[in-house]
């Protein structure tokens, strides 16, 4: 830890990590927090799935959503991934004095339409508002109440021979989002993939015990959570370059920025691991919703090399992929 | 509505109530929401009080707490009125760029500290980070679940001869954070009453239907919450100003800048409304906490003025209070 917080604690990767480990969980132990899952399940009957987020992404309109629509899809998805079916929202706005109405009443437009698509309903709420110069137009908070459906789902359950699916195209939104940010570069018709997948989680969850984990690569992006499901273990991960959907206006946007897709957050998409005889099972599922029309298997569980994330390349090679480093996409979120 | 959101819409007065009630509610449409509680009553077993609240307090250490409690206490507190037993905390933080981690560690030790003594657990969380000039060093929200043990308290359930109680002085914590404010006048021993207050919440609850609604009295102060209790029914309130407790510090503090103890928040009280025959018990179940020593009656529901609140001054006089008008204190919490 260093003195002064800076950008990379808020990365989504390491130093964000190291926060959580070496401060937080130590300050408010107890057994639920030290999961470290994106949810928490705690008891209740049935169990609850219950998660928080702040949303604060620049700028807060971008092609694909705004800042409402990401603030329920985010705890929504959290939620879902935790293993809960989502049922309740909480708001809470921080807007900076001068913010127009007109702006704001679109954000809550959006809130509104996607939580109705979700299914969840807004329940309770907050409202702050700072002095000109102590925001940046407005952050949002929402956490999440859910009903759990499949209290099983972690990444300790992943073992070797498993199956890795992605649910559709990586890096939608970290791409969109920086390039909305570079406004003297061509939009194209990229946008964010910005959606609930309570839905899908749902569906695949009536694989039982053979699915392992499910997990939305947010900040920090697909590699950095397939990072994460197997640090500190025997097990690796290896993926196929070429078995991974990336958009074409993605992989554009990312060599202008120079961004790995890989690296670049997802709000639509969602990673389960499978048992490898459900694996076509589970593609099916994810492909019969409109949002996992691009699904695929993108790579397996190996035992080759521990606590590895290895990225089989199109040229034929092997590139061993670590967590981020660093705020890359500040504020993608 | 006015085209730009002013630091108005933020102090918990007439302007805040006008932005929830006419975008936010509409827009977001459900039962649970409109009843406008600080938290909401939803299905599971048992019912759950849910609630939320984001914190951008300034400075964000004061005299006698900083963020980190007040963020556990105001949510804690939150649920508590709401009639549920709290039990699980989320943990949000949107933390500005070079914000020192010493401080951070301060105020986490405070979040846990706090729990721990409400009896609640921090069980998930997220942090973001803002670039220098995007926030004002540390904003935090918390959302919390409770069960739900009384769930019929409601301002609706307020009847003509119900007694109102004070579980302590008025305005300790907005007094002293304005006077933290103003480094240049004597601080004195002026301290927040920040305090997690569930404990005397569940004993209260024990008065069945006879307690018809609890209050924690924060932005905004006893005035404006009682003036929430009554408004647009047939009722009104009488308090008598000798009854109600007042610090002598929180009064000169007051008299210097100008404000009225009587729309100061507090952080660590509660207003309760119960059965006229029940008034003394409840008014020893306060009393029998060392929060609620200086606990008392302050007034009764009458049907003399339809809506209002009146105030019988120490002159003999009567003074009609209205909900706070503007934002008397920003960022008070």
């Amino acid at each position: 830890m260093s003195d002064i917080i800076s950008l990379d604690y808020g990365s989504g990767g390491k130093k964000t990590s190291a926060l959580i480990e070496k401060m937080i969980v130590p300050l408010l132990q107890n057994d639920v927090l030290s999961e470290l899952g994106d949810s928490a399940l705690v008891e209740g009957a049935p169990k609850l799935s219950f998660s928080t987020d702040s949303f604060v992404v620049s700028p807060c309109f971008f092609p694909g959503g705004n800042i409402g629509k990401l603030s329920v899809c985010g705890t929504v998805n959290d939620v879902a991934m935790g293993g809960g079916i989502p049922k309740y929202l909480s708001l809470s706005f921080i807007i900076e004095e001068g913010f127009e109405v007109e702006q704001l009443e679109k954000i809550i437009q959006s809130i509104g339409e996607t939580a109705k698509k979700a299914g969840v309903s807004i329940v309770t709420g907050d409202t702050k508002v700072v002095e000109r110069g102590r925001g940046d137009g407005i952050y949002i908070n929402t956490a999440g109440i859910g009903f759990v459906k499949h209290d099983g789902l972690s990444p300790k359950k992943i073992q070797e021979g498993d199956v890795v699916l992605l649910s559709g195209t990586a890096g939608d939104h970290g791409a969109a989002v920086m390039l909305a940010r570079n406004s003297n570069l061509v939009q194209g018709n990229l946008t964010s993939d910005c959606a609930p997948l309570n839905k899908i989680a749902e569906a695949l969850m009536d694989l039982g015990s053979d699915l392992r984990v499910l997990r939305d690569p947010t900040r920090g992006g697909v590699a950095t959570t397939l990072c994460e499901f197997i640090e500190g273990t025997n097990l690796s991960i290896e993926l196929k370059e070429d078995d991974i959907p990336v958009a074409p206006g993605v992989r554009s946007a990312c060599d202008i920025l120079g961004l790995d897709p890989l690296y670049c957050a997802c709000e639509g998409k969602l990673l389960a691991v499978v048992h490898p005889d459900r694996a076509e099972e589970a593609l099916k599922i994810i492909k019969s919703f409109p949002e996992g029309e691009n699904g695929a298997i993108i790579g397996t569980v190996t035992a080759a090399h521990a606590g590895r994330l290895v990225l089989k390349t199109s040229f034929g090679g092997s590139r061993v992929l670590t967590k981020l480093t660093g705020a890359q996409l500040p504020r993608i979120c």
